[in-house]
This record gives structure tokens, sequence and C-alpha cells, in this order.
């Protein structure tokens, strides 16, 4: 069995961002020499999503909106009473979810027409990490 | 390592539909011969989910009827601007999640006494595919 | 490829509780010998949740108002109609995920800072189990 491991760091210049990171787990893939296996691509943050949809612009802020009127980040929030402000962060990534784990088939990301993978940032303007590890043969 | 892949077609009658895939699944498992590893289910399709929970029917309605409350067709998406009418689709699809991974044990699927896996159509009426992908030993 | 697997059981003397099981995931972990490789932990019923995010109070109840609020106990739910009374938790199971695949980097839970694994429990004051199983190398 192979294996192989990379981090993806990111620092958005807002708040909030969703960024297309496939290229970059494609390009872990090929540096792993798996031909049939898995990839999990998960953020090692717990503010911060990676979730797999499309790359659409109204779309992105749709998931926005929808996020916002979930848990708004003016709402209140006992996690705030830390001192934090990103109460509502730790809910967003929760709907988005942590974690993706994508088929490697032929040595390739198996994919459905439209699916890209995405990085969902929720409290961002600071350094963060991606874990991307792929298992195989 | 073993490998083994097959994709599951579907074209649901209505608009939203929850069907229980287990029995495919099942069908899988045993075909790719492995005794011990996972099996990935995952929608190829970025308007539709693969999820596991109960099959019962008044169940399903709550989770048609939740999903509508969260994310309604009939509301308003930036993504229909693109002459889509799926905005509402990407939402639900999110919410209920986009794959699963199953433990086999001794070649079957390690499955506590309720869990089923099913097929969540946000966006049908058209054929769409699920990959089942196995790997281990 | 090494596998492994243990079940880990709960009783929580609340209906709702949110429990870090990381030290028995981590247990489970060393217990395998994988040294590079996947370790799966999933919810065996469809009442609760595995999922990663903080080990802080305040965000725990966080969680629950949040869940409360989407799909409150005493809300109706046509799967109650069976005679259960867990509806509710049918639908905070599916907001909050069913499991999360963790990858194993040098026999360790390659985790970000602030990673904790959770059991979240939704219908409580009876046994349930969780399932860890690692495969690997």
């Amino acid at each position: 069995m192979k294996s192989y491991r990379e981090e993806l760091w990111f620092e958005t210049k807002t708040r909030r961002a969703y960024l297309n990171i496939t290229p970059q787990v494609e390009a872990a893939v090929a540096k792993s020499g798996v031909i049939e296996g898995f990839v999990l691509v998960n953020a090692m943050h717990i503010t911060a999503s990676v979730y797999i949809n499309d790359d659409e612009r109204g779309l992105l802020q749709d998931y926005d909106e929808f996020l916002e009127r979930l848990a708004p980040h003016e709402g209140r929030y006992r996690h705030n009473d830390t001192g934090e402000d990103n109460g509502d962060a730790h809910l967003k990534r929760q709907v988005m979810g942590r974690e993706v784990v994508v088929a490697i088939t032929e040595g390739k990301l198996d994919f459905g027409p439209w699916e890209q993978i995405f990085y969902g940032e929720f409290d961002g303007r600071r350094r963060k990490r991606v874990l991307v590890k792929v298992i195989g043969a």
C-alpha cells in the first residue's frame, strides 16, 4: 500500500471565502503515484470546510447567504464569551462538512461532470491548512 | 490491495426522491471480493446526496419537509440567474451530504441495526449516477 | 494491508449529549498497529453523530441550541406517528453528520491544533455504539 501526505495553506483576505482547490488536490494525487485508492481532503481547522459542489459564482453567494441565515455572524453565541468572535463559523462549518473522500481510479480523481473540491473559509484572514492524504496501490 | 468500481444509475420520476440503495451496494461489495476494507458511496452529481438513515416512510417525508423549509424550491437563488431552476437542490444536498464511507468486515457492510444507504435526489427526472468504490484486502 | 475494528459503547444520562471520544479513537489506532492509513469513526445508530470540532463548553451549548432551533424535539414529525418520539434526532444527526474519516500519519491521528472527535447523542438514555475501523499499512 502506498500513502502520500501534503498540506495546503491558505490565508483569505475576507472573513468568509470559497476557493476551488481541485487543481492542488489533482497535483497531490499525481505526486502520490496511487492508481487505485482514496484521497481524503479535510480542513485541519474547525471553522473551515472542505466540500464538493459547483464552481458557479451565484451558487457561492447562495451558500454564503444560506449559512448567514442559519448562523449569522452577528448572532449570540456562548462560544464568543471566551473572547472569540467566531461562534458562527463553528456552526457554518458543521453544515458544510469537514472533509471529502474521493475515489482515485486509473490515477485520477473519479468525478462526475461538475464536481469540484472547495475550501470553505468561515473565519479567515489568518493562515490555515487543509490536509490531503492519499492511500492506495 | 484490491479495488473495485461500479456506477449505479437512477432516473427518478419526481423532482425529489429518496431511494434505498443498500442492496446495490451490498452486491458491489460482494463482487469486489474485499473482506476487510472501506466502501465509498458518493453522488456523482452536485444536486444529490448519499446518506445513511432509517427506511421509514414518515421519516422520508420529515426530511423532505425539513429541506424544503431550509431551502425552498420556490426561493430566490442567484444560481438560478444562470437559467437553472435547481439552486435549492445544491443547498439541500449540502445539508444531507455527498457521500458515505462504510466499513467492510468479514466481507459485509459493517452496519448497526437500522443503517440503510439512501440516494437523495433533489433535482431528478434525468439520468444521474452514484459511484461505489471499494478498497481493501 | 492491516485492518482493525473496535466498538465503543455509550449510554448517556440525558437525551442529548456531546462526548469527546478522541482518547478512545487514539487508543484504537495504537492497537491497530497501522502507521499510514485511514480511520473511519461512525455512529452505528441513526439518531447519533460522530463529528470533529472544538471541546469548548460554550460551543457545545451553541450546537445544542442551533439543532433545537432547526429541529425542535417538541416539533411535529411524521416519524413519531410510528410511536417513536425521536423524529427530531434523525434530523439533528443529518446536520451534524454520521461519520468522520481521519488520516493516520506516523502511527497517530493527523490532526490540526484544535480537532477533537465527538460523539453527538440526540436520543440517549440507552446503550448505543460507535464503530472504529482502521485500514492501512
